[in-house]
């Protein structure tokens, strides 16, 4: 019964190697901590550059309270701008996307250009200081197409990641996507207990019938060793299977934490799709189907499983502290044509289902983390890549 | 960031001349105690006495958790009770509205008089005192037939309002009118934002397109002022127009807050109404319409603006410390006959589409505010009455 | 308004004979406490060993954030197990009753036996000592076939209850009925006020029309006394009169509260039913229909009315701190056919909607609990054993 233990009571009877204690998932005040530690400090995915083709477009990226204004300028650049007026903090953008050559307030119609500067506050007096009053930027972090954001005036390093990436960027195109489509999937539990379960595949051979058939990572280690062996002696594929470990705890000081690695599939799954079977253009300078797929994550909460013909995003996001959503976002390559390259239904099949299959678990999970009669259990092997995130957690939270 | 600073921490960091800090519209601490300062102390609108024309007339006022029993007694006074029984609590009285000749509690069948008085407890002892146990009354204030309540023991005196005002009561035939239509706009967000809301002018030209067509309020103070000037100087109409400011902190020690004053509307505009046109028969003892308007407030919550030929009046409550509801009452002479010398909807049309835009603001404007970057912003100088009322506010609050 | 009060103030101004303080209805955090100190404690009715009649049945017991499974184990014994994963805490049934060999997670897939014991933990390090992950086990305690459970390692005992009251358990043939309906009954209020209502019949005559024509309990004491000692000098159903009083604060040290009495219905009233009709064939041993009902209850949310037909349990259990819900249970003898001996519309009728009415009572009654102006009110002599349940309930929380 640790829901009434104090933040750094919890802390303190941290027990690597075990799940975490209740209060971690039900203490709404050590939500509030986790939002000012985590979630306006670290990088998360805010969308993509092919929502914003034009200067001028937006579109909202929203968590919790906070609602971003992701927007293209004149310049071509994109920027990121807290979407509360300096005035008296109404939003100051109402619509979910669009475009526009200012943002005006509804309520008294002080109006901002698109790099967020006050460019008109009517019949404020004389000695008003407008470029004092500008809306609050956040921070931009572009990984190829994909458009980063960070709160905080600080934010953890990305260079490190680039430098060191640089060429799954360019053999994955990462400059030559476009998103097709995002679905948002709402779960009634502690955002925590969402990523939990992201980051372990202990549950896929029990839980995910579908994801089983594809990935070999849903076998035991000690029949997934051998295969992953035997992979990277034979493969073929020109892209990168060297790992990159900088996951949560793992990541340099300084710097945010990210993964890449790349494991196989089972003998003659070519993607993640019904019988595994290519369901969109080769992505980048890839030129064969290597039966495998790439694995990259960066911050906390944003992740993506990269198959040789399109690539899958997840991101989980607070809206309390006791639910949270699952954003999945598919990619393809920028030139594909819906209905003659790719087809939406088959493209975003496997991980719809397996999503449905997560939300379920997650919010069975929270209803006996819940209970008085919870007690932190013990980990398996197979959730070394979740002791990470609980390790990091603790840390990032002390 | 202020959501979690201390009720004392926020009032001395009070900026005269800012709108307020977060904490005091999202901190539940922070309502509880505006209800013991302000809901439990001030005078509001309860309803009007052409809603109980006879005597075990009764009908409820309820805000927040309150509930309380308006009734005119057998002496034809107008009295006002809490709607808690005083064995268990429950409450006595279960309609909205109807006539009685007592209040017999439905669970233990405790039986109250108009005036409160407990006039029978079965099966109690011998020794029970009755004489004790009467419904706890709350103080009723008459301005006109205006129902005001206080729920105070000793509550802000209404007599310097009584002696100023005489004349405006008189003119405007107070004691004469009759309540036509109630209508209940909820708004999810604190109090203190829809009262601000109401405060201000400054955003009637971007918000209100059909306000701004009538009321010439909704210009700048530049263009406004010269037209005031001039109306002071020509209006024949036998209404007042010396404006008495007594409102938020400008209210003598000891005295309720109110305010009258009376301002022009555009030329040729002779009513609140859909191109200004008449809607009723002139009120009171006025014998032309003097295309102005008065504005008539008293307490922290109840507003209203008198047409020559209707009254509008706006009440705000809190429902709980995220939401509030305001209630708008249609007033109109007493004699007048519905289909005949008034129509509802024509009467109602001004103020319903006004407050459907105002309900949209208010939320936005909360939406922003609840976010970790809102700050406190300049106020203009058309957000003197709301600075005026934020004064008073964090006054009352100390 | 006591709704800020500190649990030890609103012990220490408790006032026996009044009404509770308002803080122990609406504080959530004195809620809390009484989980703690009552609902993980005491003994609660689960269900009856009529809905798991084959080994591997089961069936989901339910409060607040506890699930609870009940089931039937290979030896015929009926155990009860907390619903609570051992690894990472996932509900492990996810389905309300069925039948099942094992109770496999459908996280992670460790599997439980119908004793709780961990059978598999598929790929757990070697060292994992599986004989220590268990299911969390609750107490059961049968009273014939009325399942009884306690979440406490030390509960209070049913010794001297079991011994008292073997007589009653024969003569209503305990051992022999089975459960035929079940309905809940959601209540917006604190679970307290709904334990209040059942333990008074003052409300009664005011609030029960139906059951006031059935039941002498709902005169005044004055007319019920007479006709109480007639009817325990008349009596010769051989069913027992003595009654056993120690509810609550009666219970002696280390004994759970319980309760047996009979009371006569009125002239010609043979059951719970319209008119008094008899609903099912005669219970247990019982050979005449004695024109009275006995009540039995144990612990301090779980009562039963006992007519010569068929028993009646009710069942208050919170599901916050200002929700409950009241299940009832309707019993009839093991070998009786639906359809043919009872009908179970006819059966179920009074309570129903008596239980009706009381929802509605209540719901009122939190309603001016809530009020600031709510205070304690002075209990009538029909609110003693009202009485003894707050004096109890002072004392359980101390």
């Amino acid at each position: 019964m640790s829901a009434d233990k104090s933040l750094s009571d919890l802390l303190n009877s941290y027990n690597q190697g075990y799940s975490l204690e209740q209060g971690f998932y039900k203490n709404p005040d050590i939500y509030d901590e986790e939002i000012k530690k985590i979630f306006l400090h670290h990088w998360m995915l805010a969308g993509h550059t092919s929502q914003i083709p034009n200067a001028g477009d937006f579109f909202l990226f929203e968590f919790d309270i906070e609602s971003i204004i992701i927007t293209r300028n004149k310049q071509g650049e994109v920027k990121a701008h807290l979407n509360v007026c300096r005035h008296r903090g109404s939003h100051v953008c109402l619509e979910k996307e669009g475009n526009t050559t200012a943002f005006t307030c509804p309520y008294h119609a002080w109006s901002y250009d698109l790099d967020g500067k006050l460019i008109a506050a009517r019949i404020m007096e004389a000695d008003f200081e407008k470029q004092e009053n500008g809306l609050h930027p956040a921070q931009v972090g572009l990984v190829g197409g994909l458009i980063f954001i960070s709160l905080s005036d600080n934010p953890p390093s990305l260079n490190a990641m680039h430098e060191d990436l640089a060429d799954v960027y360019d053999q994955f195109g990462f400059d030559n996507m476009k998103l097709v489509k995002q679905t948002t999937y709402p779960v009634e539990a502690n955002w925590k207990l969402a990523v939990e379960n992201y980051q372990e595949c202990y549950h896929c051979a029990p839980s995910h019938i579908d994801y089983a058939k594809i990935h070999a990572l849903a076998l035991a280690p000690k029949k997934f060793a051998p295969l992953k062996e035997a992979f990277l002696k034979e493969t073929t594929c020109n892209v990168r299977t060297k790992s990159s470990s900088y996951y949560f705890d793992l990541a340099k000081d300084g710097d945010e934490g990210y993964q890449y690695d790349r494991n196989p599939l089972f003998k003659g799954m070519k993607s993640g799709s019904l019988g595994g079977k290519p369901v969109a253009p080769l992505l980048g300078k890839i030129n064969e189907y290597g039966e495998a797929a790439s694995e990259f994550s960066l911050g906390p909460v944003t992740f993506f499983l990269i198959y040789d013909d399109h690539m899958v995003g997840y991101r989980f996001l607070p809206t309390a502290h006791n639910t949270c959503v699952a954003d999945v976002f598919w990619f393809v390559r920028a030139d594909a044509v819906e209905g003659e390259d790719y087809n939406l239904e088959e493209l975003t099949w496997l991980w719809h289902v397996t999503i449905l299959d997560d939300e379920k678990i997650i919010i069975d999970n929270r209803k006996g983390v819940d209970s008085h009669f919870y007690s932190p259990g013990k980990l398996s092997g197979m959730e070394d890549m979740e002791q990470h995130f609980l390790d990091w957690y603790i840390n990032a939270m002390t």
